[in-house]
């Protein structure tokens, strides 16, 4: 199968971030075959399929390096509160997640980001393997976490059992194309530094296996680290072995100098969760210093509790004016460095770059169509600034991932759109029951 | 012409706060006529337009309560660059802004905004006449404010000949329904007090003539008035007799707890510019201190080469953010209040909150419908955190301003989409000539 795009404005985050005005992609099977501007060469006009896309805007699908895509299912529960984790999340979770429920809400998430151009995902939940199967068979790309904590997840009563969760998930996904397994420590508070050696362990075992883990999120972990450990974050993570090059560690805000020359040493890779971190209050990420230091940083929601949409587009400006109050400049994180972390940064930081985040011939055909026609987005003097402070997920038009139109015309094509959202209400209608029960006793 | 609308999740945004999950509204000419929950009753089922909204969402249409339109051509030109005020806009502006320009920003403005949610904006730029003329032609709402400063701006050469065209821009618009004319003192350091007693003077003899002004914008604007003055920008606005009842003050950043007592003691109203005020690394505005001390807070777009947009949604969740980063709390500037700041607390801004900025009846008809289909909106347990955090401005399906359709089914009705995007590519050709001139010189 060979598809020839033409009339592109062509964005392809390459070394050189080539940009061509008059652009054409050849795709063939899953992969770019050829790409070039100006005049379609005679030798790629004959095509199964040709696209006249008119002047949009073609670009490396995105990558969102953190989710927790079920949550979709408890977005907008319990917003503004305070203590809304031990209030609603961990109830709930215990008592409502299943492995029909975490089908139910991936495939919500899948839909939503599918829609708004993210093409490759890294999530950790419960019940992973179905999350899996979720993105499986709505056709993206994903790096899928089983989480492991002690704190009676609905999944899991021993670590012993979580690990074997984590077995069964490499079986399932070990020769996928687009699909990996991953292991996924909750955090340092919620594991101990016992069960951080052993997935470190488990992950020197199974080269296969990334290590996903929110580290340095906030002050409250910072303390039990120091009460217990007499440590900090980093340094215990660091001594249980669990920083191993791959690892992908989320939020990463409470971090010294120091520490953030320990994870570049470590060659891991972090997941900047912009949005979620700011509606907590917790405070603004170091990420000009993290990326200074060598550190691929890339764009992430968050689950969708915490940082509500799982799209890029409404990460790419929280991230750049974040940096900018924190830095005290304009200058500070321009818009084609933020492009870049939603793009093939994030594809570094999944371990992914040799196949996704940019347009290059041989990679995997992961792409997205952007129009550029809402008054919003013009005139255009700078297509990067374009895409980070005007262009929101709707003007996705049509999404590819793996050489397969996944989206076609904001419509999706792999999943049912009423179905998906109606199936969402009917679980979110058992937990405002359940939620009402709560909000009664306390 | 009498319009029932019916099915519709409602939002009132009045005093309480009443929503109404099957709610309908009948609309009399500019009005709204009545309005309830559940079945329609018999009475009002007689109407020349009844249309079933299938469950959307009607909000009031949002109040973006400091904008200087005609810059949607500059979009996106200096991004991220320190000194791009002196660099580009200043010079762009001497030499390229006429009124033929003015119009031609102005209606790529009204149609951003009209697509977006916006129904009633506060301008100040040049030429502010034919900014007028393009929001009256677009049937939108707009408080318009000639601009008024000493650094050879494109339409005045002396203040005798600026307070000439706030008297011509009065004359215009005194008996115009949705617009009213405005005078804008640009800010303390580019009028100097004299200048701003005048217009205290001139806002005196005419009160139906608005102040809009920037105030306590930045550090550069303080060390300006303490060298020349040995005050602090409040202190000097206040002397100059500027903060007078009414008057709309812009950014509003740099503000002690005392400043702001005096503020709301002259019962001034505040545009809030989150996004603008971000990205030039200035700061986050104390919000809930001023609106704790009785200052109505709008939000706003600023010009659109500060915060590239110019619809609300775009400003809702950084508005909500940066006040939980400054307060380090979730807790701080809750998901309704922020949608308040954008409906009839922008009302309130403008003067404005007998006529427009909730739906009750007998006021005029600014309303908006917005789809909640998105898989991002889904589910809603809280339907203000879903507008804030989820939604953008392409869900806006419809808009009515004074009981006139202006945008159906996502279509401008007023303005020619493909028009107005013509004519704007068009100016920023030859803008783009001027600026290699300017990066060549410099």
């Amino acid at each position: 199968m060979r598809t020839l795009l033409h009339n592109a404005r062509l964005l392809t985050m390459n070394e050189t971030f080539d940009e061509h005005l008059c652009g054409w992609i050849v795709v063939e099977d899953a992969h770019i075959a050829a790409m070039g501007d100006g005049p379609v060469p005679d030798m790629h006009k004959a095509a199964d399929e040709i696209i006249d896309v008119n002047g949009d805007l073609i670009m490396p699908g995105m990558v969102n390096t953190h989710c927790h895509m079920p949550m979709t299912l408890f977005r907008g529960l319990g917003e503004d509160v305070d203590d809304r984790l031990y209030r609603y999340i961990l109830p709930l979770e215990k008592e409502a997640i299943t492995p029909d429920v975490v089908r139910v809400g991936s495939n919500l998430a899948a839909l939503e980001m599918m829609l708004g151009g993210v093409t490759t995902v890294a999530d950790m939940y419960w019940f992973e393997q179905h999350v899996g199967r979720a993105l499986d068979a709505a056709g993206m790309r994903g790096v899928v976490g089983q989480t492991l904590a002690d704190f009676d997840p609905p999944d899991h009563n021993t670590f012993h059992e979580g690990f074997g969760l984590v077995d069964d998930l490499r079986e399932e996904f070990r020769h996928h194309d687009r699909i990996s397994a991953s292991i996924a420590p909750h955090a340092p508070y919620s594991t101990g530094p016992k069960v951080m050696e052993r997935v470190g362990q488990y992950a020197a075992d199974h080269p296969d296996v990334k290590i996903q883990m929110h580290l340095a999120e906030m002050k409250s972990e910072l303390a039990w680290c120091e009460k217990n450990h007499q440590m900090r974050p980093v340094a215990l993570a660091d001594k249980a072995g669990i920083l191993r090059s791959g690892a992908i560690m989320a939020h990463c805000l409470e971090l010294t100098p120091e520490e953030i020359e320990v994870m570049a040493e470590r060659k891991i890779g972090v997941a900047h969760n912009a949005r979620s971190n700011a509606k907590a209050g917790r405070g603004i990420a170091p990420v000009e210093a993290m990326r200074e230091s060598g550190l691929p940083v890339g764009l992430a929601s968050d689950g969708p509790m915490s940082g509500n949409t799982l799209d890029l587009f409404s990460q790419l400006a929280p991230a750049s004016m974040f940096a900018k109050l924190l830095g005290q400049s304009r200058a500070c994180l321009p818009a084609r460095d933020v492009v870049q972390m939603a793009t093939i940064e994030g594809a570094r930081v999944l371990g992914l770059a040799d196949k996704i985040g940019s347009i290059e011939q041989a990679k995997h055909a992961d792409l997205i169509r952007v129009s550029l026609d809402a008054p919003r987005m013009n005139p255009i003097f700078d297509i990067y600034a374009a895409l980070v402070f005007s262009a929101s997920p709707s003007d996705v038009l049509d999404v590819m991932i793996d050489g397969q139109w996944v989206v076609t015309d904001r419509r999706s094509q792999t999943l049912e759109h009423q179905k998906v959202l109606g199936d969402a209400r009917q679980v979110t209608e058992q937990f405002k029951k359940k939620i009402s029960r709560i909000d009664t006793i306390s």
